[in-house]
């Protein structure tokens, strides 16, 4: 069967790239704060960037905004990464950034909003309700789910960083053979998504911000995708992420660009240099 | 100036109730899985207990499965609660459900849908992303935001009962005299919250079903109204999670009932039970 991380590996080796373009209409880039100008920017980024994006992540807030029509443009703007897949042949997936988080049946209610619904192939979720909360969407057995682990913001630290106490834990990370006893919140988030994942359809948010997070991560979750943020705008290096992030095997890291894509003069130009630039950073970490 | 909670607690000196109706239409409970079905459901539960609720609660998610229209519905329930107070002559507040969080402008596209496209007048928010991703909801002085603090399902104990080691942390809640080192996440969050709410726009949402815990976070946050779920088909004791949240003022807690109310053959007169149970057990309790 094909999961959501085999699908993303086959584009990842069809296009040779590790970029995540992220679908952000922002209303202060656009014309007019409207629904039509949100999908016209994000469907000419999509026919500007499809050829370089082994991913694309539309963040529904940017769309919510705007009530029913903001829904039916994000429709739209999935359904637009499904033709551009169909003009390149070759499918480019769709990370709906959403970051939900609820219980039992409104988990399931927004589970089915997000794969049947609008289409997408995975999903952000925000894992503080727990396992129980993650489920429904790992009943999808095709499509992803990303938790948050490790944010690229300022006051990720408020929580994430927390130095947690895993002392009455024992299970949940048989492969760790040094554990030790007080570890970040984030880092136990990881053990425990790695744990999760029987299913290869888990992965997690890790920002480029803090690079001995992402090397910490990578260590608690050696097997999982990260979706990476925070590399350009927001500070993060690209050559220290990859380095602090990169799976054994090259890949396991999407480098998610947003605003330095879209706000480019030439964002196929931009998406091309982006590209480059982590293959470049890939060989040279190799040699 | 008026802010949600003088609001929220003018409505509950009006109703004589610190019940709040759940407005979450399950597709499993209407006659057909449509938008239309789920406004239908939300209308004839507000009209049939406007007049027990302190304040309404719809859930994002039942609304969301059905993308454009049920974002439309979602609206026109909200509208409806207005209606009806209109008709009682007292207005009641609205709680989105939508249990959001994420970072900066995204946080802030967020919080204009919540409360000026659809018009609530207080959000569900999770605090995972930490300060920064409230901050957006709170510039809008008037509304109101809930945390989760401490959830009501069994996998909320994955994350918010970790013991984490506040060492390193010193200000965050200067009035607190006995500060162990070592307490559950859900408690740190709760001195958060009390410490974050110098606007008095902060609730905690914490679940009936641990009483030990309603116990903890009043004692953590002894100024907030508590938005608490889980009384009744969740298992949660009624009498016992009065005893363990109340404030001393006899107020500061809503009893959220959902399917209790809606799935009841009147649900009038649920909610008028439920409403003179709380007044009950709060007599008693007090004498």
């Amino acid at each position: 069967m094909e999961t959501f991380f085999s699908f993303l590996s086959k584009r990842v080796d069809d296009c040779s790239s590790l970029l995540c373009v992220g679908l952000d209409p922002h209303p202060a880039d656009l014309p007019a704060p409207t629904a039509d100008a949100a999908r016209t920017f994000c469907l000419r980024l999509i026919n500007a960037t499809g050829r370089y994006a082994a991913a694309f992540k539309p963040n529904a807030a940017f769309f919510e905004l705007y009530g029913p029509d903001g829904w039916s443009a994000l429709k739209d703007v999935i359904a637009a990464v499904q033709e551009e897949s169909n003009r390149l042949g070759s499918m480019i997936p769709v990370i709906l950034d959403a970051k939900r988080g609820d219980i039992a049946s409104t988990a399931e209610a927004y589970a089915k909003s997000a794969f049947e619904h609008l289409g997408a192939h995975a999903i952000t979720l925000n894992p503080y309700l727990g396992k129980d909360s993650i489920d429904p969407f790992l009943a999808y057995k095709e499509k992803g789910a990303f938790l948050l682990c490790k944010t690229s913001n300022p006051g990720a630290s408020d929580l994430q960083d927390l130095t947690v106490d895993r002392g009455a834990l024992t299970e949940e990370s048989p492969s760790t053979v040094h554990r030790p006893r007080s570890i970040p919140l984030y880092e136990h988030i990881a053990h425990l998504a790695q744990s999760w994942n029987t299913g290869n359809n888990i992965g997690l948010v890790v920002g480029a911000t803090q690079p001995e997070a992402l090397t910490r991560v990578r260590s608690a979750a050696p097997d999982l995708w990260f979706l990476v943020p925070g590399v350009g705008t927001q500070g993060g290096d690209l050559e220290t992420a990859l380095r602090s992030g990169l799976r054994a095997d090259g890949r396991g890291m999407l480098i998610n660009v947003s605003r330095g894509i879209a706000r480019s003069a030439d964002p196929a130009k931009a998406a091309a240099q982006m590209r480059d630039e982590i293959i470049n950073v890939k060989y040279a970490l190799k040699h």
